[in-house]
């Protein structure tokens, strides 16, 4: 059994008020076509297929034409779970009718302990779950975490080993030691929720979504967070996404990483307003990249983030790397004194780099004039 | 073959903020058994299978559990198609997979036009369309209201017509001629978008949803609104609702109506309020049923809508059937002069038929004397 291992589609996620669309449907078919090229047997998604649990009617109907296509076009065999981003419910629509075509799509507990075979391979394919739903499925107060939850769950699913098979789980969740990203929701990963990769040694091979990074398991051959095929916060501008071809027939299980290039990318540039400006300074980027800007300027500049965009059009954050260098010395009285008309004209020089025309001054005047009038 | 009808389920619809699911289930099972009964070869929804673009989680997993049943457990081919009040992209989801046991879900023009052959019967799954789509879809500006694109709509199925078959077109409009009911969304029906029956004559039936009486179209014995299971609106509550049992093999079609019985009805008693209040009046209704009170008084009744539900527990509509007599003459000016407790007691009695106790009465005393003391 050879596998591809992806997670996090997020689909419908926005970046920054972009839209992602165009970006994720690319991620999508390089996806396929590294599932094509590798001859895998079937495609596995861990969960969090949508980024929001009422997706748009756009998101919606993305991921049913990737999957249409994967499944019924491409004839992969399917194996997917809920995340905590998606509502289990309404992803779950249909799912009795996937079948058939060898489309295994669970979202319950007790589907997670029902083994799915796939050749020589037995998958659990357990969705992302609250501490809650496991005590209601053992009928037992005393599972309080996650971990607990999963190491009562890993027996249930040993109680259906099938010793001639390989086993794969397939799982949404914090696993211990494993290093996060700021693109997942911080609240749920982590702390009373981890899970002690230690409890999951029976498995031969552990397909993980939740954490955004690759790197966040790096000692683990045979647990792995396939990451997001897409960057979604600055945090993972430097890594390479990509996905996990897993082959069963080596023991241990042989494991491939198989990187995404991405459409657009996700660049952080550091740097002085003047550098970035500067029409000779070349940066390796395209207008479509999506642009994180660490200025290391220390005084203010008016209407900064205008300016940056005429020279990066996707601009999603912008921060100040030192401190801003303002004390009250700056500030010249005289300066702040003139009268009003004159100091309407410093700003606007001052923002558009032109002096205000005659016409724009006799505007101007009228409109003062006519605000003190009716001040009086 | 042999079809039950049916449309308009509008699963997760509220009655003036009373939630149907329980009802809604009761009037599925009441069809399925039908359905079983009469031993038909498939079941026809005739579209607006939610009541909203955007159902509930609890809508979704309600409907999703009827098609499984109907479809999967009982093995019934399904025939469905989008309504206005459906999401055609969100109902849609996973309907590439639902073609493996007989059920066909369509919600575009495009499958609307191409026929589902069940037995010896085409049928055409047209779902709700404006206008607009159908211009797109032939590429022809002329097509301005839902008749004109009707008639394109009717010759391209004209063009289908397999002549050793029978002809059943399944769609989600007003049909010219129809009488409607305050359910429906009225800007959607009438004018400009009614198609007229006479355009319906290539087929053999015509199985129609939108409207949600059956006898919306009275004189056309083969093209029928089944109407919804349920009583939505007051001027339905004369009504039988229920399913029509076609079948092709007789020419022409033999059309049978089989009627649901509501778990909880939907009542309007015109009364007086006295009668309406009195233990002595037997009225055939449950606490369960939803009551309209259409009230025959004239003159002004303190607290009613409280009062009446302390009898009829969940009423949904309250109206005069007479003008009010309020005259000047009535107000007894002697009354309103009185002092505040002594109006405070007369109000306290009008409206809950005791006198204040010694307590209470103190109470108020202190209460307004501290108010007055304020005052001044």
């Amino acid at each position: 059994m050879r596998f591809l291992h992806t997670a996090d589609w997020h689909i419908g996620k926005k970046l920054h008020g972009y839209d992602l669309l165009t970006e994720q449907r690319d991620a999508y078919e390089q996806i396929k076509a590294i599932a094509l090229a590798e001859q895998v047997d079937a495609v596995v998604i861990a969960g969090d297929l949508y980024d929001r649990a009422l997706p748009s009617e756009d998101a919606v109907s993305t991921l049913d034409a990737m999957l249409v296509d994967l499944n019924r076009q491409q004839q992969f065999p399917l194996l997917a779970i809920s995340g905590n981003h998606d509502s289990a419910v309404r992803l779950s629509q249909g799912s009795e009718w996937f079948a058939s075509t060898d489309f295994y799509l669970k979202t319950t507990i007790a589907d997670g302990v029902k083994p799915v075979v796939l050749g020589d391979t037995q998958f659990f394919l357990l969705p992302y779950f609250e501490p809650f739903a496991v005590r209601q499925y053992f009928q037992d107060d005393s599972l309080k975490t996650v971990a607990a939850g999963m190491a009562r769950l890993v027996t249930a699913m040993q109680e259906q080993f099938d010793p001639t098979k390989k086993h794969v789980l397939v799982a949404h969740f914090f696993a211990a030691g494993s290093q996060h990203s700021d693109s997942e929701t911080l609240v749920q990963v982590g702390g009373l929720n981890a899970v002690p990769v230690d409890l999951l040694t029976p498995f031969d091979y552990v397909a993980l979504g939740h954490l955004h990074r690759k790197e966040a398991l790096q000692n683990e051959p045979t647990i792995k967070y396939s990451g997001s095929p897409l960057k979604f916060s600055t945090s993972e501008a430097a890594d390479t996404k990509g996905v996990w071809i897993v082959d069963t027939d080596k023991t241990p299980v042989e494991v491939t990483f198989k990187p995404l290039k991405p459409l657009h990318d996700l660049v952080v540039l550091t740097d002085s307003f003047a550098h970035l400006m500067d029409p000779e300074v070349k940066y390796n980027v395209t207008p479509d990249d999506f642009i994180a800007v660490a200025l290391t300027d220390t005084t203010p500049i008016a209407n900064v983030m205008q300016r940056l965009k005429t020279r990066f059009p996707k601009i999603i954050e912008l921060q100040r790397v030192n401190q801003l260098d303002v004390t009250p010395e700056t500030l010249n009285i005289e300066e702040v004194q003139r009268d009003p008309l004159t100091l309407l004209g410093d700003f606007f020089g001052t923002v558009t780099d032109h002096a205000l025309t005659e016409q724009q001054q006799e505007w101007a005047k009228t409109t003062l004039q006519q605000a003190m009038k009716e001040e009086n």
